[in-house]
């Protein structure tokens, strides 16, 4: 069976031929970063192969690598199955700590300060000429005569020094000693960035001595057993003190899950974890510390809190070091949680003097506008449709499902994930699906699917076919039957279309009341940034066409990834980083659109599509 | 059966006739002070008869009340009987408020100044035009954007702000919200001071807001079963982690019963206890907060800390509010606790300008010296002499135990505790008969008993009978066997004599060398202060004939009472004063008399009686 040697981990595994490399990789305990699953269309999951042959570039190799780096050995992982003794060379991530400043374009070197301090320390044997106390003379070693110290390394300390000739690290946050380890552990800082989202929960295990990210987890949020989405989660912990103790479990035995992966991925002891910074919406956020999150589901949406909470790790029973820290990033509103605070870390939007918005879309959509000094942030009730939900023949981003379509002028050009029959459509897909059909005269401004034997003229003749009239309005065909994977047709309703037109008009009425309450024009943004999966995946042409984003260039569109997530990490790893994030409620203007009299107006107008 | 009407607080109880009124008044749940257990010794138990019979002034009465106060009407409520209805008027305590300054013989109104800190609150109604989360509201109307907040009680906050029209009352200490209440809460500001005896456990509750100590509590430390003495709980709780979790959850038990009684007697909600504030011995502080002391018991005697250690009491699982503040106050070394701490405090000799010593004397003898701007204190091994133990017919203070004994020039007048037939010696009795054996001429300065054989003319006439030999040495019989209970002669031995010096001998060889340490002469002291119920009970004279002090007027010596009991009261109720304790580790110097090679030479000089 074939060998894979990995440098510069010099880790040596043996797989059935045929495994797959990315996975090869994650069976080694390494970490190569990726946002697609594997699906080949992010290309961050980049190794370079240095002996032996991973097989011709695939298309998606030829895309996303250059020229030089395919020449130079370069290959994505997902793409490629190990048939021979392969050695690897896996870049060391860095993914806080050497950025893409998405504003900037560059790549920018974090500065690592973390909040967990240790020092090591060698300290003189007591005697009847010096009778100082131990944890006194800890103290006078370190010069730090403000310090407390937990009460249960106190219990240890007298046994431990004499067990190790006095010599011992200690770990300090602010200003309390949380740790005391026999001998020195100054190379063992460790801590975990999580982002915890409504539908999943994301762990990243950090070295906070140089930011370098060592394993990532992820796990489906449990809490969906009691819906899948907030307002579900909130009516149920609102029962009563035991719904919400039960709720907030899920959340914390899924992290403790991702926690124990972590550690087995890194062999990291779990005593040398001092932190955990978590972002997530305002909701995720009350469930995950266990606040009544009652008042936030009717209006007035009134939070428990804004400001980052920070508590033990014990009192959430959280498996890290005992007396590790756990840190909910603030929120900003009811619906502009720390997910976004972790959006405008990552993108620097509060530091930048550019005038940008960046859109973070999920169930709910939440923008934030940066012109002029000041920051303004609203949620708009994007739904699902981005999901592929509420869409009659909608799915998950998985194999056989529609993730782009092209009008070419003579046809559509169809992509599935995985190149497998089609069994659905995704969100991607469905924004280009539309945007074709847009394109192809096969839709009106007004959303409206054309009937060709009302407007014979208007529809080009080799789609006359695959429009028909169904119970709920005008269908069309995207896959025909002949090339599903069921053997029926796969159709795009009215309905669906409506679907997306009201989410996309969220979004783009939410961007375009910022800009009135800023005093700004479209066309006065330098940038819009897309945060989150859906900015990967989208492709920029579709979302213009449909009108879910105002009529910029293409380049002042940028994808920024997981920006939450980013910013977590940030938080994690660097002080300063995390003070800007306690600034953030105070710095950024909430705007509850349900109070805007011109709403209604704004959103009607945003429905329409372009052209 | 007769009522007794107590004011002013309004209190009325029905008693079975003959009740005693000392237990009446506990009965009514209302708290006089005492030091002596009823024995009419202290005089502490004063309350005033209004209306109604006490009978005839006792011995005791006439002996502690002035002419003044008798003719007013008051008694002493422990040598009281209730016979018919009677209206009592129970001074209110201010034993923390009101107390005798040592040092200046004078009243001074100490200062309230609790660390625990209360407002109310009456908060605007949300609204989506001002969206402000709950607790941001809270600290915008407190004016108090520095404070973090416990999540128990953020948890609950959403929900208490609505069920309370907005009307809450938080509780501050430090920076921390530690407790959030419904309504106007400010009245109710509670603490409960300890002090952690290794034989017995003493609680306090006072009212935070004057200061007034509403009721006391004492058990036996249930740690005795594991031994009497400190060194024999070392050993135990060294053996391991779980033996010395059990030790410690003994006195946690103890301390939980007093709470529970304190609590019961005042009917005030465990909610409302905020803080904790303890002393006692080094070891005993130890083992409260569950710290390993195993390096306390071989020399070099090291604890694991000196200073204040402070935790959340249900980190303690103390029962008062789960986030109140538990405060053991620092110790100095491994034999000097913070319940010398506590006789600093109460005796302020930090903050006075005469040079004067403090002694402690229980098991150990803890002395501290202040003079010329220093503050220097030892420990000596006592031994239990003191408390009768190791005295061959020694008891406890109790019925029967012969506690007063004079030389009158004709013969012994001795008494008895609630004049009942003898039937041994406790502690102040030993002192007192070994003195007037010395005022009789019946021992010689080396602790001698002459014997009238070898001596005849140095024995008055009437002692001859009462000196006979026996196997360990010269025996005197002090009280014969016919007015004896048991009609055993109760006798002095040789050997009781002995012990008795090398007690009183190891204190005073510590004040010797604490003087000799400060360059002072012993008739450079302008006080001596005798901690403790020792202090009370001994009879100064008694004292300088044995030469347990130094030959000074009898007015420069002042017992001082429970110096460390109200030094953690004093800790308690003021954060001036907590803060004072806080320094008195840096600010004394502990004098190890190991490491002294002068220590046999003065300690044997200091054996001698006096005369």
């Amino acid at each position: 069976m074939p060998q894979v040697f990995f440098i510069p981990q010099n880790k040596e595994i043996t797989v059935e031929p045929g495994t797959n490399l990315l996975k090869a990789t994650d069976q080694a305990g390494l970490y190569v970063e990726g946002d697609c699953a594997g699906k080949g269309t992010c290309g961050k999951c980049k190794v370079k192969i240095v002996k032996g042959d991973g097989g011709n570039p695939t298309k998606a190799e030829q895309k996303l690598l250059s020229d030089k780096e395919l020449s130079e050995g370069w290959v994505l992982s997902c793409q490629k199955r190990v048939k021979e003794d392969l050695t690897i060379e896996v870049p060391v991530q860095k993914a806080a700590y050497l950025r893409k400043t998405a504003l900037e374009g560059g790549v920018e070197k974090l500065d690592v300060d973390p909040v967990v301090e240790k020092k090591a320390l060698k300290l003189n044997r007591p005697s009847v000429k010096d009778q100082t106390a131990d944890l006194e003379r800890l103290l006078k070693k370190l010069d730090r005569n403000d310090l407390s110290v937990e009460l249960r390394e106190l219990a240890r300390l007298p046994a431990l020094l004499r067990n190790n000739n006095y010599s011992v690290t200690v770990a300090i946050i602010d200003n309390r000693i949380i740790s005391i380890e026999p001998g020195d552990t100054c190379d063992q800082i460790y801590g975990i960035a999580f982002d915890i989202g409504t539908t999943t929960i994301m762990g990243s295990l950090l070295d906070l001595n140089n930011a370098e990210v060592l394993a990532v987890a992820a796990a489906t949020n449990p809490q969906n057993i009691y819906g899948a989405d907030v307002i579900s989660r909130i009516n149920y912990a609102s029962e009563g003190e035991d719904e919400l103790k039960q709720i907030q479990n899920k959340v914390i035995e899924a992290a403790n899950e991702i926690i124990s992966d972590l550690l087995k991925q890194t062999k990291v002891a779990k005593d040398r974890i001092y932190e955990i910074v978590a972002v997530g919406n305002t909701t995720m956020s009350h469930l995950f510390m266990g606040i009544d999150p009652t008042y936030l589901a009717p209006a007035p949406f009134i939070p428990a809190y804004s400001r980052a909470l920070e508590t033990e790790a014990s009192e959430l029973n959280l498996n890290i070091n005992e007396a590790g820290r756990v840190i909910f990033l603030p929120n900003i509103a009811g619906y502009v949680g720390s997910d976004t605070v972790g959006v405008i870390l990552a993108t620097e939007m509060d530091l930048n003097s550019s005038q940008c918005a960046a859109i973070d879309i999920g169930t709910n959509g939440e923008l934030v506008l940066a012109a002029n000094g000041r920051m303004i942030a609203c949620s708009t009730a994007a739904g699902p449709a981005f999901e592929g939900a509420q869409i009659k023949q909608g799915m998950r981003a998985s194999a056989g499902a529609v993730e782009a379509v092209q009008y070419t002028g003579d046809g559509f050009k169809i992509s599935t994930i995985d190149d497998s029959p089609a069994k659905g459509i995704c969100g991607s897909g469905l924004i280009d699906a539309v945007a074709a059909m847009v394109d192809a005269g096969l839709i009106n401004t007004t959303g409206k699917i054309i009937n060709p034997e009302d407007n014979p003229d208007l529809v080009p003749e080799i789609f006359k076919s695959r429009l028909k009239q169904a119970e709920g309005g005008m269908e069309f065909i995207l896959v025909p039957g002949n090339e599903s994977e069921s053997g029926e047709d796969i159709v795009l309703s009215q309905g669906d279309i409506r679907e997306l037109q009201l989410a996309k008009g969220a979004i783009y009425a939410g961007l375009k009341i910022l800009l009135k309450e800023a005093d700004l024009k479209e066309e006065d943004l330098d940038k819009i940034l897309l945060a989150g999966a859906f900015g990967n995946y989208v492709r920029k042409e579709s979302a213009l066409t449909i009108g879910l984003l105002p009529q910029l260039s293409p380049e002042k569109i940028v994808a920024v990834g997981n920006a939450a997530g980013d910013g977590s990490r940030m938080a994690l790893v660097s002080k300063k980083i995390r003070d800007r994030a306690f600034q953030l409620p105070e710095l950024v203007e909430h705007l509850e659109l349900s109070t805007r009299q011109d709403f209604q107006e704004i959103f009607v107008d945003a429905l329409k599509f372009n052209q």
